[in-house]
């Protein structure tokens, strides 16, 4: 990359301009709704999310980002995605590249990263594509992969010759991209609502003059890094404002991948993340844009804390669950095939720096996740930011169950997902709502944990006393499956009530999904904490004895119209272990 | 009729001693649960029933009915139904007359009585089926057509041959009741769970002979019908008695279609409707045994005035919504084919003293509205006990509102259909209450209203003060149709949380099926109502009027948690539309 690349890196088109001019972007729509039983969901294309934007006088940015060449590469530009998304771009788009195996299933593939983009990063994802020199077979085939992993706005292109060929008109191939686009309306049972100009591609630009005043301006700071750096993102910011104040709303960045120079003009823009968007459910941050899961409105609470493993292991599903888990004909959960690119970068030092470097028995264990759930410094003075089982760190609610969580996990009731009874909140609730404002949200009070097999005894007892909670214990075998449960029914623990629209629940605790979970999270103590420790050191022999003795536990309170029983329940138990030491000490006395 | 049959019925089997000793009782099942996604709803076979009610030293009964003759015979049998559904017998059963087209659609056929029992009347029903002299594909034919109808229990017998022949082995035919019972095996993915010795075919009741004792006590009182009644009755008590001493749970009589008796018989023993039983969903009184509808769970709002016409209505549906209307792919609503079985006997004499015999302009109409909500009687002091919209009289959280309903009904709102607000109230509410004794219901304030055109610039303008409410407007014709409601969606109006379970949402208000429901609601002015009268009468033509020019109306509060805002849109309504008034007749004075 030469220093000019960084000084005018985002490079930034204007988009209002160009709207409606030519047919290259497709958006893959649902069908009309059907008149007998409509849709709830209504999907907003980006087209008219534009138009909007447009109509109401408000700006926005959007991104573009090239296939990277690595795993490793693939790796730290889904972690920028994710950062650049709380940013709030209206859409994120990534490049095709005919030679680098566009469509496979590689991490490097343009296809797999149009794949996170959407379904994992939840961001609106325009895929380029390009036809030239493609036969119609292979183009079908990018096409419904495309349209199978969810993608709904397309970018069709042309294409370039291969370097060093010239472009030739081939009979009965694709020529030109109009040629694309007919034959995508051609195939596809798919609605192209709207259309503007293409982008120009990001090659293109080299063959732009750069104008002399920058040249002149660069000349005397070519040697000051960090002045390159200031004078770029000035310059930028400079142009922007005055696209800006001439009536343009929307300015689309070629990001070359980078993060810092895009993020510090957004700010400067005043672009940046203007709203606090409410959370359209609560296990995602907004409506999911992928027309692969359109109606998706209900998910078992255990994957709550690891949202990216669940829609890794329910990808190859047909159908999601709507409206009622017990409803769905779902197939079976599948494996993390796809997950490895979240971790392929695992810092090693960082975690055992946050995990410990030497685990020397239980209690160092339970410290850990105490220092997780209560935000406080480990016994090194590390601040534990990521948890293994807990991919998007602490949900804000958790907040409001701090105290009470950091103490129980330092006696040994490992939690790795909690969350309080509510009782109708307003659904504007900035730490407990979520859907649209003018609606009220119900929550049952919920946690789950690790316990000793010690602790079993005490807990069924004190679980005795109050038949209102629905309990399952399970170790990592399953010879010990125990519930209270007659029936293997989910049990809503999260629903919502709005104006004009059917109930909806979109959190519940399965029995039968529990049975996938159980396996999930028993393993992450060895695979992905454990295989941080050398093989046969304590630390890792504990970590694999945890997993293969300790029980999982999940506690519901269907009473969420009263006072939370779950602290009662877990201090009687303590309190019954702890009287029973004591007749022990006693004895031995 | 003999007086003997008076005497001796209801003739009284016992049932306990018989269990478990053949296999002629067939009970069609649901498939084993699919391991992934359970099914929410739990089927009690019959059997099971039975076997928990002799395990709990719980007393029963059961009444056997056959085939009526005549039309007028099938709607004054479904009355009886009716009826003795309401002293909770554990299964009704039907028998099966070979020479009668028992299969067939006529309203006397055993097929269409057992459909009417279960589907209609919500009882547990046993069809008896005979295949003595059958083919293989008539008996395929009729079971298909019970599996469909929904029935779960049905009654294997050989089968008498036809009067004057004799009973011939037939070779590939159906010469015993077990080679039925093999034939169903063999051909339903169906499970005969338990089984016992099949009834006594009645007609072998005449092969009985009558002890000595009660044919001396007969001869004495021969001449005195009413004492020959008391009699009998005194008679079947004494012996079921005996029966109950000696450890018998179970009583089945045999009705020979006759109620009077055998609920005496039934209220002496005890026997009759001693608990009351709590509503499983709150438009049906108890949970459905019928198969063919077995999960369904959510119903438009508009037909819980109508439940036989809304089962009638969508009798040929492959599949019934469950969880979320919404989500449905149910077809339209058919036509109310089957509906006149019902109101073949609708007793006009009756019905004009309660409607009017004469309704001379809009308020006797009006005040028509307001007898049958208040309960108070009509101008010539009838009381309304059946009124052409409302198929089982006022629901009893009705009561709840019945000072508002008459004060508006009698100024020309005329409501059909109305439900108060409820924010979590216990499930065991004796008024409001549904479902299982430990959940918490929930209901927005509901009203459905016929008015008067002239309301509607007012009506108009007091909704326009409460964007809180969501309405409908619309006039027989569809072209007069207001709405504030955006998007087509269902609104839950009534749901619940239980613990263990998902939410229960079993009534919404459709904009869709209103379409459907509008026509039925108008039509009732004039096909129910109006042919009562004599064509160009006022009466008739002053409904017909009603229905061509009067507006329907629903309004959902969707605030549940507040105080209903309903009948202060209609007071401004009304206030508003009184000042307008009072401006016009300022303006002519």
């Amino acid at each position: 990359m030469s220093q000019i690349d960084t000084a005018i890196s985002p490079i930034i088109e204007n988009f209002q301009s160009k709207l409606m001019l030519d047919s290259n972007l497709i958006s893959f729509q649902n069908g009309l709704p059907n008149p007998v039983c409509p849709s709830t969901t209504t999907h907003e294309s980006l087209i008219d999310k534009i138009k909007k934007k447009i109509e109401n006088k408000e700006t926005w940015f959007s991104l573009e980002f090239f296939p990277p060449k690595t795993v490793n590469g693939a790796s730290n530009l889904i972690s920028k995605l994710e950062f650049l998304g709380t940013g709030k771009p209206l859409f994120c788009d990534i490049t095709w590249h005919p030679a680098g195996d566009p469509a496979s299933d590689k991490p490097t593939s343009s296809m797999k990263i149009s794949n996170v983009m959407l379904n994992y990063c939840l961001l609106e994802t325009m895929l380029h594509i390009t036809c030239y020199g493609q036969t119609k077979e292979s183009m079908k085939q990018y096409l419904d992969k495309a349209k199978s992993i969810g993608i709904r706005n397309l970018l069709a292109l042309r294409g370039d010759p291969a370097v060093g060929t010239e472009w030739r008109y081939q009979e009965n191939g694709f020529n030109y991209a109009t040629d694309l686009v007919r034959f995508i309306r051609e195939n596809y049972g798919i609605l192209p609502i709207q259309s503007y100009d293409s982008l120009r591609h990001i090659c293109k630009l080299s063959k732009l003059e750069v104008p002399q005043n920058i040249v002149s301006a660069m000349e005397k700071i070519k040697d000051n890094d960090e002045a390159i750096r200031i004078y770029g993102i000035e310059q930028a910011v400079n142009l922007c404002q005055e696209l800006m104040q001439a009536g343009v709303f929307g300015v689309h960045f070629y990001t070359l991948n980078r993060d810092v120079a895009v993020t510090e003009i957004l700010r400067r823009l005043d672009l940046w993340n203007k709203d606090s968007e409410p959370r359209h459910l609560p296990w995602k941050s907004k409506q999911l844009c992928s027309y692969s899961r359109p109606d998706e409105d209900v998910r078992p609470i255990f994957w709550s804390i690891r949202p990216k493993s669940y829609v890794c292991r329910t990808s190859d599903w047909d159908q999601f669950p709507n409206g009622r888990w017990g409803n769905s004909s779902a197939p079976s959960f599948g494996d993390l095939k796809d997950y490895h690119i979240f971790y392929s970068k695992i810092n090693t030092k960082e975690c055992l720096a946050q995990w410990g470097h030497n685990l020397n028995d239980e209690t160092d264990v339970w410290n850990v996740f105490a220092s997780f759930v209560s935000g406080k410094p480990n016994k090194i003075g590390v601040k534990i930011t990521s948890f293994p089982w807990c991919e998007e760190g602490l949900a804000s609610e958790t907040s409001l169950l701090t105290d009470e969580l950091e103490r129980f996990n330092r006696q040994g009731i490992l939690t790795i997902n909690s969350q309080p009874n509510v009782n109708g909140a307003p659904s504007s609730d900035p730490v407990i709502g979520w859907g649209s404002p003018d609606g009220y949200v119900y929550q049952k009070a919920y946690i789950e944990f690790f316990i000793s097999k010690s602790f079993l005894p005490f807990l069924l007892e004190a679980l005795e006393k109050y038949p209102r909670v629905i309990y399952h214990i399970i170790n990592k075998s399953g010879d010990i499956n125990l519930t209270n449960c007659t029936l293997l029914n989910p049990n809503a623990v999260t629903w919502g009530v709005f104006p004009g629209k059917e109930i909806v629940q979109p959190t519940v605790v399965d029995p039968i999904s529990f049975m996938s979970w159980k396996d999930e999270s028993f393993n992450i103590w060895t695979d992905y904490w454990g295989k941080l420790y050398e093989p046969n050191s304590t630390s890792r022999e504990l970590l694999e004895q945890i997993s293969n003795t300790y029980l999982l536990v999940n506690i519901v309170d269907n009473e969420f119209q009263k006072e939370n029983c779950i602290w009662s329940i877990l201090n009687e138990m303590l309190e019954l272990k702890a009287k029973n030491m004591l007749k022990i000490s006693l004895k031995l006395a």
